[in-house]
């Protein structure tokens, strides 16, 4: 009796434990906070926020008002909450519109009004707010800059929050006196608050006079007007410790982590052991297949680093840099160049999918190979380097039938890969 | 008491154990043969060969003649065994003459005789033996059509043993009824015996009507004249079954998985648990480091897919595709990459080397990094993204004073990564 009967069946079974931990509908339900005396203000901005506004408004009882912006076409329909679509990764007039409607949704509050922010992975993009004195064109030249010094999240966000009228914990503390519950989706490795959307309502201690030191590490060349603001107080953060965030509490309800832990939790209930590699690879999709391909020749002939029968778990946005005219994603390139890694291996199954459910321009999430995707591929008459060269794991992957198409799923946190070795 | 106090250290005697138990002048002398009644005759092949006859000839007490071709280059003083040189990656007339050489040594050894055959990576292009009809042009042909078709190794074996004089076991039925020891230094995932350099004197089960199938299968476009005697009853190799290879035996002497496994060894008696990752890591060097510096920082953080401290140990050969002007070779860009992923992480620390001392053109084998790595690049006047691109990793590292300079080794089971998480 074999261990896994249908690996595939198996393999789906882990997706879908892990998508379901991502779901606002299901998630959000044990993070709702106690509703207030006063006023219930839903504010929102990231590409699962649409998803999560709706959510809450069907979880909600009480009374609510709410604005929340998110990707333009990443819109679902709310009945109570005023949904907006702006531009992303590069911002526009949309979401500078959206970031001063959404600081005036929180003007006025008070100590008896809740606040609810729908954070997700996006929102910085998608909440411009040139402090006075400075642009849109300002911000969009410093989020430029900043995604191209190569410089670790941290870095880039303690520069951007001081340039921001709104993030770095500013939208909270416009909130000031209300009481703020930030609920999260953190697409960023680690799942620090602070940095998920560069943190609306999240302080981090960073100074200016840190942001100066890294612009200058980096090399970061900024405008004139930036670099005058930044060197003023007027560019200076609230405090962490500031009496504005007494009364601001924030929650991660979906994370690539938890969801990678929820496949992980379904994998040992049907009896494989199940190890994490990482919540957060990132690279060319092709190359990190390369290394988790070696991995698991050496788990099949050598048992080590883990013994079989085992499934390895990993989260994180791996990337393709296109050459060819194919069609195809993230997953189905990395599914691709694994099955070359393995092929002619037996035991070796693998399914990788974007948990959103949109592996790139097509519909389908992902897909599946084994020892015998690349014989299979052959037989269909295709070249697998070739197919991989173009850029066109789709088409291969469409023709063979190993495709993986479970439908947008309304959550995004990032993709999700898992290799069985049996 | 940290169980780690220099992390350099400890990380450089796992470079030494790797070493160590790849030196020829070690390990051989635990797989010499009996000494025959009759002839010693040493042949070989192979990147790693020469040495492999130098210690070899110092090690054994009896008469011996022998002759061995390595890369040009490669070439140590031998007394007793004569050394040639010829070209790889793509092989030329030299290899062709010294293959007809080997050839014709092995002849007439009768029952009494010994043929020790010092085989090691390399050793497939630097003997070329065209059958009869064919030409050496062709065989560069079948090579290059071998390289570019995306085969497996056992694919382009089954193909390249079939269009030669010598591969696929037709060296040691040469020798035939003379006993035959093959000593052998793996550079193949696996360590298969017939794969390394084709196995001159390890016969496989393969047919020429395997050989035609993988060649229809991968599209691969042969000469007419190859494809010809392909076709005929003359491309047959001998097969395993043959009373030509009943005195015949071979012995891995030094691969990078007991390499590894001697690394590991070594970790284990410093009290740090020691994972071995996979022996056979391939694909580009940076794009490795960011797998590898994913699972570092999901160990620091999270204590997971292994429990810290642990040393995640692999092997393989990764690349490099040149873009830039600068000096370096995989593994420093390993490192430069796997530097930028674990950035201000306190308490990763790694070492990439080549087990052959030498690191690309340089004469450095590697180097070092840990999370510091970058702040002091930065704090140098170097720009860490601006030196991968321009793959100048060397000049960076030189510049902060952590390349790895053992010198060179004498031996070569490829490169070598061990990565401390404390």
């Amino acid at each position: 009796m074999p261990v896994v009967n249908d690996p595939k069946a198996f393999l789906t079974s882990l997706f879908d434990a892990a998508v379901s931990a991502a779901n606002p509908a299901r998630t959000l339900a044990g993070f709702l906070p106690e509703a207030p005396k006063g006023k219930t203000v839903i504010v929102g901005a990231g590409k699962g926020s649409a998803q999560m506004a709706q959510a809450f408004e069907r979880l909600w009882d009480g009374p609510l008002t709410g604005y929340v912006v998110t990707r333009y076409g990443f819109a679902v329909p709310c009945e109570r909450i005023e949904i907006a679509e702006a531009a992303h990764p590069v911002p526009d007039q949309a979401g500078f519109e959206a970031a001063q409607r959404i600081l005036s949704e929180v003007q006025g509050l008070n100590e008896d009004d809740l606040l609810v922010a729908l954070i997700s992975g996006g929102g910085s993009a998608l909440l411009p707010c040139p402090p006075d004195g400075l642009t849109l064109e300002d911000e969009i030249a410093v989020n430029s800059a900043l995604l191209a010094c190569g410089a670790p999240i941290s870095a880039m966000n303690t520069v951007r929050k001081h340039v921001s009228g709104i993030k770095g914990g500013r939208l909270a503390a416009a909130a000031y006196p209300a009481k703020v519950v930030s609920l999260l989706v953190s697409d960023i490795p680690g799942d620090h608050p602070q940095f998920i959307a560069s943190g609306p309502t999240v302080p981090d201690a960073a100074t200016r006079e840190d942001a100066l030191r890294i612009i200058r590490q980096y090399r970061i060349d900024l405008p004139k007007s930036v670099m005058a603001h930044i060197s003023s107080s007027a560019a200076d953060a609230p405090h962490p410790d500031d009496p504005a965030f007494a009364n601001v509490e924030h929650h991660i309800v979906a994370s690539a982590a938890k969801s990678l832990e929820s496949a992980a939790e379904m994998a040992r209930q049907s009896g494989v052991e199940p190890v994490i590699l990482s919540d957060a690879i990132e690279g060319e999709s092709r190359e990190a297949a390369r290394t988790q391909g070696a991995m698991a020749r050496e788990i099949l002939h050598k048992n080590r680093p883990f013994p079989k029968p085992v499934v390895m778990l990993s989260g994180g946005e791996t990337t393709v840099t296109i050459k060819g005219k194919g069609k195809g994603g993230p997953n189905t390139e990395f599914l691709l160049s694994l099955a070359m890694e393995v092929s002619s291996e037996s035991g070796i199954h693998a399914l990788s999918a974007d948990t959103d459910g949109i592996d790139g321009s097509e519909d389908n999430a992902g897909g599946f190979i084994n020892g015998e995707t690349i014989a299979r591929m052959h037989e269909a008459g295709l070249d697998p380097a070739t197919v991989l060269a173009n850029n066109d794991a789709w088409t291969a992957f469409n023709q063979i039938g190993e495709l993986f198409v479970p439908g947008p799923t309304g959550t995004n946190v990032n993709d999700f890969r898992a290799v069985l070795i049996l």
